[in-house]
């Protein structure tokens, strides 16, 4: 066995470890059949500059005529310039369209009307104009908004809800951030993107792992098995993970469940929606 | 029998007739529980002196005590300045908090960018400009954003995903108009919002029932029929609907169906947000 045999073998007794060659196929045919089935034949996404957008890109661009999909980039003043340089670079090397349009113009007259915004609540208002951006393009292309959410940032709901956790579809909001890593080596995202630290690029300097005080390689470790394999609290402390930082996800959680559901509504009839009423997206169409 | 007690009679045969002694505690009780339970005092609405949203706002005062309460109103240059004269009127009848914040400077910038932007497209965005700021002044009043969508446009389709739809909840979304209407009277909203023509006042002179091509009261008899008492169309047809208005909601229903769902997650794991896990909003808090 030599030593590449080895430390394949290795990554494939990781949990974590995705294998590119059935994950693939499946999502590019989800992007593909998603659209098509309602009867489009075009997808728009937000282009960041990130890994997580960069391979709902190379997965879009995959699975449909490149022409096809038209990436945004949607900057603030305060961007780091790499951010849209990588962006256009990705969307270069793919042939898709791209169109960047600034928000500073539609953002800054609110900020301006309550100068003691905090940055989150500005990010926040970002986050959602970007998203505002992205349907009304998609409604111009007449194209489906494709979400760039993974599986980490949805369960610790360290996104923005109504913002940039909004699309029509998502294809992979079921891989944890080191998943989207490992995709991402395999499809050729340029080494920039892969290897720049994570970052919602909302303030200077910003970055996730700093903010939320561990690593994204830490938390999906503890994710799999707490929401995967549905391991107790006393399992999780025999696998060693620290009692404090099991508590701290579960809370994390818990505390953002209402970022993955639909709006609440009061039942008073015999069939409410959401409740009762209740069918797939494309139920019927 | 009196007339009094017959015309009561009469309305109570009537199958969209809403017993406010039953409906009123319920709506009333579903606002207070749902905000405390989270650990929050204050609720924020947007009120745009329609129907819809002066009835969620009049079961939010009687809900909470009124200081707890904030109505956004939200004109573009254009709404008509009856919708933001009725929508202060009501506050102050209320003595609840009220806050102006026009949108226009927010949405021009947008549509200076794209001067062939439709009308349909201009009030999308302005839609959901109006949803970040209400988001925004949730996050800044620590308040809940309470939805004004009612159970016919929710079944229509006839609202904004992500834009007036979003909400973290919605003590009428089971509410079709006509009974929006009873409901409205019953409370007092004042007769100026109650009689005026039900409009989104997106472009000077919308009504909704033109737009749609029928009136509220045709379309909630038969929604009730076919989503409430699950009607095949050949009953439906017995009960003197027409086949072709039958198609018509039926496929304005179904079409619209992604609006009441959430993002679409390609499945990949053993556990997938929305597929396998899913719990009520509110689950653990």
């Amino acid at each position: 066995m030599n030593a590449h045999t080895e430390a394949a073998l290795r990554k494939q007794d990781d949990p974590l470890w995705v294998n590119p060659e059935i994950v693939l196929p499946l999502l590019e045919g989800f992007i593909r059949d998603e659209i098509t089935k309602v009867g489009i034949s075009n997808v728009v996404l937000n282009l960041s500059g990130g890994i997580d957008s960069a391979v709902s890109c190379v997965l879009a661009a995959r699975a449909m005529p490149p022409e096809n999909v038209t990436a945004l980039m949607l900057p603030y003043k305060t961007s780091h310039p790499d951010s849209l340089g990588d962006a256009q670079t990705l969307a270069r090397q793919l042939g898709i369209r791209s169109m960047t349009i600034s928000v500073t113009e539609q953002v800054d007259p609110y900020f301006e009307k309550f100068p003691d915004m905090t940055p989150l609540r500005k990010a926040n208002k970002m986050a959602r104009e970007r998203m505002t951006i992205l349907y009304d393009q998609a409604s111009a292309l007449d194209a489906l908004p494709l979400g760039t959410s993974n599986k980490t940032e949805l369960l610790l709901g360290y996104g923005t809800i109504y913002g940039d956790m909004a699309s029509a579809l998502n294809p992979i909001g079921d891989l944890y951030k080191t998943q989207v890593w490992q995709i991402a080596r395999h499809l050729g995202v340029p080494e920039e993107i892969v290897s720049k630290k994570p970052t919602a690029d909302l303030w200077p300097g910003q970055t996730d792992e700093s903010e939320l005080g561990f690593t994204y390689e830490k938390a999906d470790r503890l994710l799999y098995h707490m929401i995967d394999r549905r391991r107790s609290r006393a399992e999780l402390e025999r696998l060693g993970f620290e009692p404090a930082f099991i508590q701290e996800l579960e809370n994390r959680v818990k505390r953002s469940q209402f970022k993955r559901r639909l709006p609440l509504i009061a039942k008073v009839s015999m069939r409410t929606i959401e409740s009762d009423f209740r069918y797939p997206r494309d139920w019927g169409r």
